[in-house]
């Protein structure tokens, strides 16, 4: 079954505005059992609105609108669509009394304007909003489905989930599209298509797509699944790209690279605390944002100067003049300075040059060291890695986080 | 003017992929004096994309394809629209020869599918690429324009900075969309907006959009300008709004929070340390996104733990245990701490509940206090800040930050 997304209101037309409702609505049309094959975003304009609407007529299963129910001038969603059906607008009583009653319960009375927002297209079912004042409805046109949503995302989302997805449920019979996703990091995205593609290409069935973004790389596989079917292919092909990349490969079940880390240090009763130089705090911040967090972070340093490396992580002015703030010898000490400023369990440091000053032929922008260490053990890591300041701080936390993930295993 | 664009490609269709190219080029179309008026997404579907060219040649001046240009079988973009226009699509022996060279200027032989990448439509001027191997095309048809774009943002940017905008600027005569920018922090988006909208109504010809994200609202006045016209009525607006809103604007240029900041201690000649607890690390990366901020910036501790507060900013075991960890006493004792810590002229310290465990009714979820410290002052503010996590932890690095531009002023 086919769906289209029609989003309307012209500040989408800005350099501003991402429609991400319709990211939500695919998800969840897949889930249902419809394909989106297009999405339309148009500005506040009836004859427009009316021209999107009579070509998805023609094409789609489908059609769902967001946005344009609102109670100004500019929304226009409801006077189009019904124009193009040939149905008649009409104020509904018992809307409008709800509404009434919506505002006095604010203690606000009605303004006029909020009127239009009781009108309803002819033989449309309603669709209630329980988090604002604007009502979707649902419209059956022959063999196709219309849906009117509000633009508002937590009103659309709630909406959609309790009164749109049971119906759309209905119409796609049972298919699902089922998928199985793998995060990855240590790797480029094309080194991951390098390995992968040979293996993915074999199940033609199978859609993969490769999102990379900054240190961390994901692939999504996905198929249409008919009623009762068990997709075991899908296992399969999944299982199969794992063992293909091996460690780089850090989570199957959705779990991102601080939830497994954090996962493995409450496992193993241990505890971490951080130095961090170039990343200034961004390491610290990315494992705290799993709740529960503090049972193994300690805490850390931001020692972003040479003084604070000396007077947090008591590193020798020595070493810091001998070998330089980003090196080896210092990671080591900015770990074990930390492990014991703190009491944890292991020490974990980042130091580098993230750009877009201070590089030079022998230290390059880009140049990171870690630095790990516990009681027993107590080791190093470079690497040099490209991209703009955010982005090497953003590689750098990953790779951090990953070789606490080997250090931990 | 009127401008539409077109984005092709199956993987924006699902729920990872927003189309971002189409901000950039609403942008930078705006610039050259054309309003887009409708952008659509369309699968790899040679039927479809061509049933939205047919009826965007009804209503716009200037279409902009983007992606459908690479050397697979998915790769539509040029059939359907050499099919629309009735026109041919035949190889070009020197774009072949280029695409030859191109590959072997790298090792490699040419794949025979990217032949098809040499396929130019007749009469259309060729757009080169010069970061990838998918050649643009410009076609005129009648009064209308069509511009095919690669897909890849930076292929696709380069392109049309160099290439498109001069011709799409050529036709915009001129006309181009003047802008000015406020940003606004320590108010809600409606707050904003109450205090904006008696000023901002009485400009009907500017168009006014308020963006919220934590922490921080965005302010974007708009309106069309005829060349040579000075648009005073839109510095008239801005600056009648910046004094409604007074202290909570921080920047009219464009500059951030962090620069804003960053700027001020940089012209007093002053330093800051910061020591985070639920934050953990955020407030020391957002001072250090901008490069040089080492010059004012000397580091931080992150003491998500009380024994943190108590190693590494020498809060007293008796503070944390009568007054908790969140309260003004400690805040200030980690301002005061961090100070002495890392030697620095100022201060500056957040701990807070950032959820979703650990609120009680006398200290809830979302209580943070901020503290601030120089030699002779010693200052802590209190706050409820709604929202999720990390929704708490953003926006209460933006609290901290715009009371450090209140201590530096």
């Amino acid at each position: 079954m086919k769906a289209e997304i029609i989003a309307v209101g012209s500040e989408m037309l800005t350099p501003d505005h991402v429609d991400t409702n319709s990211l939500f609505l695919t998800d969840r049309l897949n889930d249902a059992g419809f394909r989106v094959h297009l999405k339309t975003v148009v500005g506040d304009d009836e004859g427009e609105i009316a021209e999107v609407l009579q070509a998805a007529l023609q094409r789609s299963d489908l059609i769902i609108f967001s946005g344009g129910l609102g109670p100004t001038e500019d929304d226009l969603t409801r006077a189009a669509v019904a124009g193009v059906l040939g149905r008649k607008l009409s104020i509904r009583q018992d809307l409008l009394e709800a509404l009434r009653v919506r505002f006095a319960s604010r203690g606000y009375r009605m303004p006029s304007i909020n009127e239009r927002q009781a009108q309803v297209i002819e033989e449309a079912e309603i669709l209630e909003n329980s988090l604002g004042t604007a009502p979707g409805m649902w419209i059956e046109q022959k063999n196709v489905r219309i849906a009117l949503l509000p633009g508002p995302p937590r009103e659309l989302r709630s909406m959609f989930e309790s009164q749109v997805l049971p119906r759309a449920s209905r119409l796609g019979k049972g298919l699902r599209l089922a998928k199985r996703v793998l995060h990855v990091t240590g790797m480029t995205e094309s080194e991951v298509d390098s390995q992968a593609a040979p293996i993915y290409k074999s199940y033609p069935g199978v859609q993969t797509i490769i999102l990379a973004s900054p240190g961390h790389i994901t692939l999504k596989l996905s198929r249409w699944v008919e009623p009762g079917e068990n997709p075991t292919d899908l296992d399969e092909l999944a299982q199969a790209i794992g063992r293909a990349l091996g460690r780089a490969v850090f989570s199957t079940t959705g779990e991102q690279l601080e939830e497994v880390v954090g996962r493995m240090l409450s496992e193993s009763g241990r505890s971490v605390a951080v130095a961090e130089s170039c990343t200034a705090g961004m390491l610290g911040m990315r494992i705290t944002r799993v709740p529960g967090s503090s049972r193994y972070f300690l805490g850390g340093v931001v020692c972003y100067s040479n003084d604070a490396k000396r007077k947090l992580c008591d590193v020798s002015p020595d070493l810091l003049r001998d070998d330089g703030a980003v090196s080896p010898q210092v990671a080591t000490a900015l770990a074990q300075g930390v492990r014991k400023a703190l009491g944890s369990s292991i020490g974990l440091s980042i130091t580098g040059i993230a750009g877009p000053g201070g590089g030079t032929e022998q230290k390059p922008i880009g140049l990171v060291f870690v630095g790990l260490c516990d009681e027993g053990r107590s080791e190093h890591f470079k690497r040099i890695i490209p991209g703009d300041r955010e982005t090497v701080r953003e590689r750098t936390t990953y790779f951090a986080l990953s070789k606490l993930r080997d250090f931990l295993s």
